[in-house]
């Protein structure tokens, strides 16, 4: 893979791109989302597990709520991966996460992932630099595990801007029905905003050889959840699924 | 790794060993893996999981009961892996699997483990030759995860002759405290004796890069639980463990 540089990647939709069409689109999307999802819980061959990453304030709650708007929660699961507990940081750093991905039939979306492992602890430097390579060639191995037996993995980076993103930031202390995602730390992980992209670059190009990355311009919300709800319809239309049939007499 | 035959292997000891001389190095060794636990979970670096795999009455129960009799149950556990569950046959088949791998500072032994859905499952062909050579590579790459990241990792095979197991078997309808462990399927898995020989053979083969395999001749448990007693306490030795001084305050 060539290496990405996130800098020449546009967060924002191209100016060709009509606002109202994509939001019409993105709507049958989701809609066709609920089917698939329906179908793909019916039919328990196939999961499909869904990881969200970008910066704070970068879109990750609000993907969840709109694309996934019309999934039923019975087939569908959200796990936030939080700062680890003491009991998980003496496991490998997979372990909490294996142990939530998805059974066949449903779809998990992940919240931040494992590869918070080889962001935010690397550029803190909590762990060294050759753990870090070793923690790459383990994501594949349990990416490769996961897709070899069943499971699509669909990973989205949310890109948007530093501008964008203090704005974002900014609203969140000035509106009360936001004011409690307000964190002061965001503000101080910000001024390592290059850092998190250097990592980031790193991760695509390390990471993306069973499960490919998808980067989306996310300065625009209608834009990213199109992009977004375009790729899971295409994804799991592709797996050709089929209702059962009358369950045989065991 | 040059192909192994298990029919080459004696299932006893060499003529030459004393068995009271080799019961008293095994009582010492088993003392022995008492403290180092206890240093292992005081120190808090590293994990230790131990698996344990044989045919049926192969002694795995009383290798458990045995060697670890010095242990104390706080660092200890046990996790006996049956037929899968409905929930468990929706994963891919290492997630029960790495759920129950040990934490910094603990002793697990699995009785029965992973290798049973290379072994088992291969010789009724529940599932098909393509499916086990990748589980033959997602084992090892799920092993090299654990041992790269703090945990020892020593695989047993229990190696009895099929005219102990039959003696085995047949005492436990005639022991009034072992009838509960009889099972009709047991005879009926000892036909199978050489297809089992050769799974376990190809497994051996494919699994060995991250953890070894030691073959224990097992038709006597006093030689048996030396042998394994004496792999545990030269591999927890050799992490040069230390008991960590007062805590820093934080």
């Amino acid at each position: 893979m060539a290496t990405i540089k996130l800098k020449s990647i546009d967060t924002r939709a191209p100016k060709s791109a009509d606002k109202e069409t994509y939001k019409a689109e993105a709507a049958t999307l989701k809609a066709r989302i609920g089917e698939l999802q329906n179908l793909m819980y019916a039919e328990s061959k196939h999961a499909l597990l869904v990881v969200l990453q970008g910066m704070d304030a970068s879109g990750k709650d609000g993907t969840i709520k709109n694309v996934f708007s019309a999934v039923n929660p019975m087939g569908c699961r959200v796990i936030a991966f939080k700062k680890p507990t003491e009991l998980e940081m003496k496991h490998d750093f997979l372990w909490r996460i294996h142990a939530q991905v998805p059974e066949r039939g449903m779809i998990h979306i992940f919240n931040r992932s494992h590869y918070e492992d080889v962001i935010i602890q690397r550029i803190h430097k909590w762990v060294d630099e050759k753990t870090i390579k070793q923690r790459f060639k383990h994501i594949n191995h349990f990416e490769q595990l996961l897709t070899e037996t069943g499971t699509v993995v669909l990973k989205f980076y949310l890109h948007v801007s530093p501008e964008e993103q203090l704005k974002r930031l900014q609203q969140r202390l000035s509106d009360e029905t936001k004011k409690w995602k307000h964190n002061d730390n965001d503000m101080r992980e910000r001024e390592l905003w290059n850092d998190y992209m250097k990592a980031y670059e790193d991760a695509f190009e390390h990471c993306s050889e069973n499960a490919e990355w998808t980067i989306v311009p996310a300065d625009q919300n209608w834009y990213k959840e199109y992009i977004i709800a375009k790729k899971i319809v295409d994804a799991l239309e592709a797996l050709n699924m089929r209702f059962p049939g009358l369950k045989q007499p065991e």
